[in-house]
């Protein structure tokens, strides 16, 4: 606390990220990170922009980009907005569009980055408690709001809401922005990508971090009508010309250009997903079911934190929210087979222990 | 305009950077590049990064980053903070230190980002003119005040405040934070990076983008008193948690390490300016005495901006700003020997026709 600073500041209560711990040979199953490198077609688009070049501010539309994405999901660039990150997108999302008289409405267990945005904005917000099985009713957000934002799958429980179900909502509440954060949709979750040529207040995000393993790169975004994404640009155009390197937009370009990698990749982890599921239950986890690239998961008889203590004894680390509804809860990423194996080993350890 | 924007967006007037033109054979000497490339250990350590490690999130806190910054100018990690980009860390510092009751104060000829953060975060603000030479009069901003910005060079003009009067604007303005954006103070400034030790209230930002030949890359920072960084830290880690990729850090680490590089280069863009200077002196044009990586400069004879189409036919660009008292100036950037020939060849047709 300083004299200096903006009253804001103060009130602020920041995000706290996943752990990135600086030591070698941990089985890191704490940040949802992609098990599999990027596509080699995007180190090599990376390696070519390496050059003199970098002397060049990045195109401030990154259009290249904008373009890739439209072409992939069959829509206009108009229709797109990229940033650093789905974070920076998301954060653009909460000031262009979410401040206004009445509340915001979002999940009670959520991504816990949406209250820190409404702290760093100034706005009003109601979480709605998901259903005891974790799942979001869509008719509890029937109510006055001015937003509202949703994961699909949802995090950190990993369980998809049906697409039909999110139609519904979009029917039922016209006056305001619906945002879907679709970061790990395509672990399993059916996109809403298809809906917002016909709800000009949807707006759907996504990121290259999780399922493009991109994570290092830095590059979100989001697709909606034309007025929804010139908020954005208004908003980004008011803060950073050029979120978006060079490196960054040519590293996912070439990743939507290689199709086959892609579906390869995320279908491997969601194999594993599906195995590791089935290990975790012969040891007697309960396991949420999963559309993303990570599981919520219990033991009945063993207290969460605790376990995560022991399994970071073994060198492995997962994440622990020591929250209310979820404290009994791990979330775990998918690793590589083999990194599946050290966690399942060191549970193994742990429950004999 | 659309319902669903929050009701600040229509009341934005967005940055508009410098053209980025996608033509080739263009003179570009418009938004202040180096034109030398960056450091071949920069590439080196880029190229190094490129690989699978990019399925992994960054250090959110670049502790490498700082920690280089701090070993180059003799200070703690603590008194360094890290951005996507100077512009990133500007608008961090209006949101976390400049929103107060007094309004903010900064030159009327300055970079026209500031009123522009200004409206994002609703903060009041007053211009102090610039006197008949467009220095900054120290004198002129003993008024109230909740913040005081400027750049030194000052940009567009490229004019440098010595140390000596920076430092007593500093003795005579105890109560509030004193922001020197020192984006171009490679090129011939006194940086106030050494006063930071002594003033709690100083912040002094720099770039990576013009004299370590990065824009391309994204990198910018700010140094001043922990209390200062801390308002800063705790604002990003309410936006973005990882603004920083992996490349743009180990690039930035890398550019840190070679300081022969880094002086050749600049004393290669000194000594370009300076012949610069005087070719145009022998076509006539005044130009303002520049500590930057451009000139602002102008012909008593003929109209700036025509003189800026009529490059523009010739293949240089250079930048026009249609604002009151500069109007009949163009802010040109310093190029390579080869662009500087070619803009003075073009000077010299256009000024025959």
């Amino acid at each position: 606390m300083s004299r200096f600073w903006s009253p804001l500041v103060s009130r602020l209560s920041p995000y706290v990220p996943g752990e990135q711990p600086k030591i070698a040979n941990l089985t890191k199953l704490n940040t949802n990170e992609n098990p599999y490198g990027p596509s080699p077609k995007v180190l090599e688009a990376i390696r070519a922009e390496v050059g003199d070049n970098l002397r060049l501010y990045p195109d401030p539309d990154a259009s290249a980009l904008k373009q890739a994405i439209a072409d992939y999901h069959g829509l206009q660039p108009k229709q797109v907005f990229v940033g650093n990150g789905s974070d920076e997108v998301l954060a653009f999302i909460f000031q262009a569009l979410f401040k206004h008289e009445q509340p915001l409405l979002f999940p009670d267990v959520t991504y816990s980055f949406y209250p820190v945005y409404c702290g760093l904005y100034e706005i009003d917000y109601r979480t709605i408690p998901l259903a005891d099985d974790f799942s979001i009713r869509i008719a509890d957000y029937e109510k006055p709001n001015d937003g509202i934002i949703f994961p699909n799958p949802n995090a950190p429980t990993g369980r998809a809401l049906a697409l039909a179900e999110i139609e519904a909502l979009l029917a039922a509440n016209t006056d305001s922005v619906v945002v879907v954060d679709e970061a790990y949709v395509d672990f399993g979750g059916e996109s809403a990508i298809p809906l917002v040529n016909r709800y000009p207040n949807l707006l759907v995000t996504q990121t290259l971090s999780k399922s493009r393993s991109l994570a290092g790169l830095r590059v979100g975004f989001a697709v909606g009508h034309p007025d929804l994404i010139e908020a954005l640009i208004r908003v980004k155009d008011s803060f950073n010309s050029y979120p978006l390197d060079r490196l960054a937009i040519v590293g996912a370009v070439a990743s939507f250009a290689d199709e086959a990698y892609f579906q390869q990749t995320r279908q491997a982890v969601i194999d594993s997903r599906e195995a590791l599921v089935a290990e975790m239950a012969k040891l007697g986890f309960e396991t949420i079911p999963s559309a993303a690239n990570f599981i919520f998961t219990r033991h009945p008889a063993h207290d969460a934190a605790t376990i995560a203590t022991g399994l970071r004894e073994h060198g492995v680390i997962v994440r622990h929210f020591n929250k209310p509804r979820i404290d009994q809860y791990l979330r775990i990423t998918i690793g590589s087979p083999e990194q599946n194996a050290r966690l399942l080993s060191a549970l193994g350890e742990f429950l004999r222990v």
